[in-house]
């Protein structure tokens, strides 16, 4: 593994930059906070992709006027335990947090809130929804839609984005067990570090444009695809598909937004999709009251007795053996809370671009 | 691919066959014409494994009192939009479907319905129960877990159930998205194939008792384990370990029934796990009101356009493209409702030794 240069910041300052430069065009400070939370929460569990390494992306798409800083997020039907909410072209940062609220304050009163969300734009990671669920005793669901990067099984082209899927269990004396994951085989994040590195990727990760399975992540980034999770027939790749396309559902055509490979990019130089089929991308949130089913004490230690359980598996030769999803991530938060987010130098440089050109300092 | 001999029986003959077994036995009729409408499904839709493949163990287990065949299935505790039923240890085909009406009742009453379900045993195919929703205009998802099969990842022992998850959702002129997938790599039932066949099984299917990676369909038998959906770590093996797990906890930790590891086997021959956390194995229905979130004829005309704009993908080398999620089991009910269900030598003589021990006719 190659050393990559970094630096550190304390998180502190990066929630506090990122709140400036989204009041400096219009956001509520209330918003900012919002949005910043959910960024730092990124940046503090090491998925360095949704953190502020993306500010940048939504500084452009802000200064051109191309989302919305003051939206009117407002919900168009409901059920007492369903919602679709129109998120009026706002920051994903902000949408979504208060349609989860939404699904959160229908759990708390009618046992479950599922509200599904459209006009939206990209909501940083899955998992945050899931955590503020847990903070009010909640199970929490989290999906959102994306821009096209994955082929279905048997496909040659980009159709679906990576679709992600949070839930979280709350545990009485154990760390919460938090899932997050999207629905293809492996991040885009992990064919742009191979190529940076030179390094040929695994089979089962990519095809290149015509469809063949590739192992040059150049054959991937110019017009392949994702293969989902599962990767190909023999292993499941049909499963991953209709995980994708399931989340895609729920997020887009329940609430009225885009879809598949009309979903709209997150950044300035993605392709514009060949038509418009809803509005904006979609996510969807679910929580449900654990006293709904059982009394929560004894499922938490019911939770807490999975966790030791799943932890005394027989490993696997040459590993620690299973690890609790949300484990690694739980970690960096720890070390990272306390010793600082280290982000790479082109992070930094994009940070230091927005500084020059909002007057706000960053150092 | 050899070939298998088989012979062709009506599906009625399976059908008034299934409830005049399970009616010797004490089944009340409205209960054996459900628990035959469950095992019809999955052999019209080819899912052969869990049709009347699997009524000799029913037979056995009701033969020896392990199940209740008239049980009180009742809701334990509950919301308006929750509930969480125990199924008096009945069959999974009775008590399933009761608690799944319960879930598409609140959510008509509602907008969403959720239990949880303790105290069952095996409840045939995932997709039964979001076909039913179908019939009501609901969406309807469906999970259970089953006895151990598969290792997390890093691990080297059985410790989760092939546990699937199942969603549908209607269209208008196209066919409905019928999402059915369990959560391994691939089903049990290929691995016996390969043994039968004598042959290899590919790489990312199973490890042995040791926990190496091993394409000896013998050796997963012996003590192995089937790996998750994705594998390897590289491929998402991680993922697919935290959907089997998510599904456990939703379906038995939230209802008080058995999970992971001590979940209670279908078969009578089947190891007995090594201590009990609960009651029987669980499940988990959910059903959302379309028109809780969109108007049910847009919705569904959205359904449609997705349906045909996948389809319309450009095909990767030697396929026909995509399918969509549900394809391949509707063809095959459309074939065998008119042609009948091929079953196979072991399973008529099954079938036989049932008519013989219990005097109902099977020819």
């Amino acid at each position: 593994m190659s050393t990559v240069e970094t630096r550190t910041y304390r998180i502190e300052q990066l929630r506090e930059f990122t709140q400036r430069v989204l009041q400096h065009f219009g956001v509520p400070a209330p918003d900012s906070e919002t949005a910043s939370d959910v960024l730092a929460a990124a940046d503090l569990r090491a998925i360095d992709s949704h953190g502020v390494a993306r500010l940048h992306t939504y500084f452009e798409m802000l200064s051109l006027g191309r989302i919305n800083p003051r939206p009117n997020v407002h919900i168009v039907r409901e059920t007492a335990s369903t919602a679709t909410v129109d998120g009026d072209n706002g920051l994903g940062l902000v949408v979504a947090p208060r349609a989860n609220s939404i699904a959160m304050d229908k759990a708390e009163q009618f046992g479950s809130g599922w509200v599904s969300v459209c006009n939206s734009n990209h909501y940083g990671i899955a998992s945050y929804y899931v955590l503020q669920a847990l903070k009010r005793d909640l199970i929490g669901w989290s999906m959102t839609n994306s821009t096209k990067l994955v082929a279905p099984l048997w496909g040659s082209e980009r159709m679906l984005g990576t679709n992600p899927i949070a839930i979280a269990f709350p545990g009485e004396r154990e760390p919460a067990i938090v899932i997050d994951l999207a629905t293809p085989a492996v991040a885009y994040g992990k064919i742009e570090i191979a190529k940076r590195r030179g390094e040929p990727i695994p089979v089962g990760w990519a095809i290149d444009k015509l469809g063949a399975a590739t192992t040059d992540p150049q054959a991937m980034i110019d017009g392949g695809a994702l293969l989902p999770l599962g990767s190909d027939r023999e292993r499941g790749g049909h499963k991953g598909y209709a995980l994708g396309m399931m989340v895609d559902v729920l997020c887009a055509v329940l609430s009225g937004a885009n879809w598949g490979p009309f979903t709209p990019p997150f950044a300035l130089r993605q392709e514009i999709p060949k038509r418009s089929v809803g509005k904006g991308i979609g996510h969807f949130f679910g929580a449900l009251r654990i006293d709904g089913f059982i009394d929560p004490a004894e499922f938490k230690r019911q939770i807490d007795d999975v966790v030791r359980t799943f932890r005394a598996t027989k490993p696997a030769p040459g590993t620690t053996g299973p690890l609790i999803p949300g484990d690694p991530e739980r970690e960096a938060e720890v070390e990272r809370s306390v010793h600082g987010v280290p982000l790479v130098l082109p992070v930094i440089s994009d940070l230091r671009d927005i500084a020059k050109q909002t007057g706000i300092p960053f150092d």
